[in-house]
């Protein structure tokens, strides 16, 4: 069910910006938002890599590892860069009922 | 709120499932489901790039815009692996309580 | 022969940069260089995600054929930044002697 | 001059290749060599990677810095799959003349 990733996003998200300011001794997540934006997209860069490699060998298991690395990445990358998760759910809400095609020449992409 | 990114995601998961076998010439979806794990992962990868190239240049709106595409094609990548959102929750939730340190090291992980 | 790659990289440097400020409407190459370095980069990061897939899948064939792509959008997009391939001699060069690790540990790097 | 840069990859390669079958406690390029391809291919991705960072960012220095790790890992991309320099120029050589559009539509590429 669709519904435990969402509520498993959401705690990770709580959990994500109660780290923001804290001594980057103490948590990984602390240490990686004080590195900053440039550092993060760095790292969400190599887990998508990571999820790409594991896809394309088939391997399940590693897959979800490397997609729930990514999640948490992409979180992250959010919380340095202002955004909030209901800033992606607005522009997913946006695109519904339209196609991906109609929805590129909307933007005017590629 | 996270929540709505829950939701958002759960109604983008029903409609990625339904498209899988439709006609290729009716929907984005089905054109990409057909293309195969390779092709849709080579996708993933690209828009990881692009999420990137938005975060490090700080252009928020864009960000939002990639981060659903982002997602758009990770969740295609499950539906074409045979995972459901739950294996990448249930990866989620091991990881909770447990520091990112901590996390790689019991996975032995580099 | 690795000097055949040389003459063959000479040779497309050289085209690469006759094509700065020529007719978008008469080469890729034009038309790629007009978009600017982050387009030339977002196709670099393609190509490379297309070597990374190759490579995994074991396609000798089409590793070399992406290693190519790769090679002439590497080439451009130092055309775009202006950068000589002489600078990237010079950084080679460097590094000559010095092992890989003692290399990282120099510039402070991880 | 782009000679400089043939030269220096040809003594790059050289270097590659003498170090395999080599002890992986005295070589980075020996150790690297032993964890085989999809590592030597997920290590090339973040290299491209910190290439399209840097070139976004703008700074030329970290561009060439970058570049030069990118050049190396290719290459030892190549020794770990068995091809040669040579099979590049190959490849680059018979697209001289033939414009990129072409060039795709040939092999039917996207």
């Amino acid at each position: 069910m669709a519904d435990e990733l969402g509520e498993a996003l959401a705690r990770l998200w709580d959990v994500i910006r109660s780290r923001r300011g804290a001594d980057p001794q103490t948590s990984y997540t602390a240490r990686l938002l004080a590195k900053g934006r440039a550092a993060i997209a760095q790292k969400l860069g190599e887990e998508a890599l990571e999820t790409v490699i594991e896809a394309v060998r088939g391997d399940r298991a590693r897959l979800a590892q490397e997609s729930a690395d990514l999640l948490y990445h992409l979180l992250a990358l959010w919380a340095a860069c202002d955004l909030d998760p209901a800033d992606i759910a607005a522009e997913l809400k946006r695109r519904e009922g339209v196609s991906g095609i109609e929805e590129k020449r909307g933007r005017g992409k590629r």
